[in-house]
């Protein structure tokens, strides 16, 4: 019988009603009582590290959980990590990065109806990340509504379905059905190992997504605030504007000033291609990277730890030149 | 034979290929020379009244755009605007609430390829386009891969796929197909008229896309430079993150100081709900505006354009409260 780690954050997987909306209900008792029918298959084991709804995990958060599963790899054959849904694909984006080239199998998971709900979605959902989970592959995922995803491919795309996330330019690596859990292993990168706990990140660093006529005077804020990373979520392939209201000008001044920026696209799917056009050129004559076909949860995060490892902007642009986990196609 | 008034304002549409790029290529004659297959079922006329990569659409050339269909409307029988894909989802809702209540159908178009390329999906979308400039069904509309979106609906999803715009949270109005123009005159909501243009908008609005750990100092930034309105894309159905940097607390501090806030949801699909989880009841409490199940692209413009015709935080919430033209749910 595989040994399984469930580590619970808080989430809407175990909240309850409270007068005040859903609030995180419990920790390990709370949960452990409730998955009796994954322990004729699983020999598990429930720790409760956070008791938060998700959007209050934040990079100490990260962190924390890093450590947890870095510390317990030894131990279990797959960790499973309990997460609400709301920056699960952060949180699964940022683990992909802290823990690259991790040995077993860690599946974030969570449910969109608590689990004591008549018709909660969490307990196929905790089905199918713990058969992940003990299925031997390595990498961090994300299971929901019978899918498996790469952590660093998710995207939370609808606020009420079951179906809340997509796996974004990238195949979902898994499905569950009367097959059972079918994977499709070549969806999922080989990474180089051995696994070392990269924990570190920077924390000064801002997603910026533009509106038509956005006024230049935030580049102020950002450089007079020290911010060292800053991720622009730019018009379709890759446009800024530069009549009256120069954006082009502005992002020379903040690279000329040692700020990192990173260009990607507001549309959800497909890449970005900043070659495409002219405005987009001048965009990349100003030093900016391209985020090409990432999702925002993971070049942000990217971003984040790419500033955590290095003070160069050379190496953050390295690392995004290559897919260290598959966030981004070769 | 129905009178059509092609306006025109750049786009990839009216593109051509140069050493840095595609850049916009010609006006009015040289859409023109590309339009004779119109001229058989249309009374075309043709009018350049910009020449721009849509990145450099704003504020100023929305109300352009909206002052050029407004003087044309007693001429015509319907409004095609040539547009670049990347802000016509922005204009789109823009001219949605300038033009409330037009009495003739106004298209935007454009496409993904130039119509000099031999694959560009750019005369199929013109087609569509002015089928339905011709079907006299009043208001803005969005005319992209044989389908007619609302334009208040529309958001640009793909960068390269000719299927780039989608109909979010409401369904298409109209399909082509070998049955033609098919118009679901149910999804069409009912304006009262008459129209009146509005075309006074507020530039001092920011849009914030949460990520975690965001730094509340964003706040002192929008105080100090008098942001009169801010709308906050928020994680799931509506969270902000409270422990340690605390955006409730923010968000608190703005609002006291007149500024209008409004919040959504970062997930494409289906609406925000701030009363489900107490997080987001939190931050109702603090006086924030809901967008519901709008689009970011609707929220923003309506929020820009409320801010144009009121000074009174309670009007902006009244605006916000309905759908004006079917930019929310009922």
């Amino acid at each position: 019988m595989k040994h399984i780690l469930l580590l619970a954050t808080g989430g809407t997987i175990a909240s309850q009603p409270t007068s005040e909306g859903l609030a995180p209900a419990g920790g390990a008792d709370y949960l452990s009582e409730r998955l009796e029918f994954l322990r004729r298959d699983y020999d598990l084991t429930v720790r409760s590290i956070l008791e938060l709804d998700s959007s209050n995990i934040q990079p100490e958060e990260w962190q924390l959980i890093a450590r947890s599963v870095w510390a317990a790899r030894g131990d279990y054959d797959g960790i499973v990590i309990s997460h609400g849904t709301d920056t699960m694909a952060y949180t699964a984006s940022m683990l992909t990065y802290m823990l690259l080239g991790i040995e077993l199998p860690v599946v974030l998971t969570g449910s969109q109806l608590p689990l004591d709900h008549p018709l909660s979605d969490g307990t196929d959902n905790l089905r199918a990340a713990f058969a992940m989970a003990a299925s031997g592959r390595r990498g961090v995922f994300v299971a929901f509504d019978r899918k498996i995803l790469l952590g660093c491919r998710a995207v939370k795309t609808h606020t009420m379905d079951f179906a809340a996330f997509e796996s974004v330019n990238h195949p979902p690596v898994g499905r569950v059905s009367a097959a059972g859990l079918s994977i499709d292993d070549a969806a999922i990168p080989a990474v180089e190992g051995p696994c070392v706990l990269r924990d570190k990140l920077c924390r000064e660093v801002f997603l910026l997504k533009l509106t038509p006529g956005l006024d230049p005077r935030i580049f102020d804020m950002l450089l007079e605030r020290r911010y060292r990373g800053l991720l622009i979520e730019a018009f379709g392939a890759g446009g800024l504007h530069f009549i009256r209201r120069n954006l082009v000008e502005e992002l020379r001044r903040v690279t000329q000033a040692g700020m990192c920026v990173v260009v990607s696209s507001q549309c959800l799917y497909e890449s970005s291609d900043f070659r495409l056009y002219q405005t987009g050129q001048k965009v990349l004559e100003q030093g900016a990277i391209e985020a090409r076909d990432m999702t925002t949860e993971a070049a942000i995060t990217k971003l984040m730890w790419a500033l955590g490892q290095t003070d160069s902007v050379d190496e953050v642009r390295r690392l995004f030149s290559q897919s260290l986990a598959g966030e981004m196609a070769k």
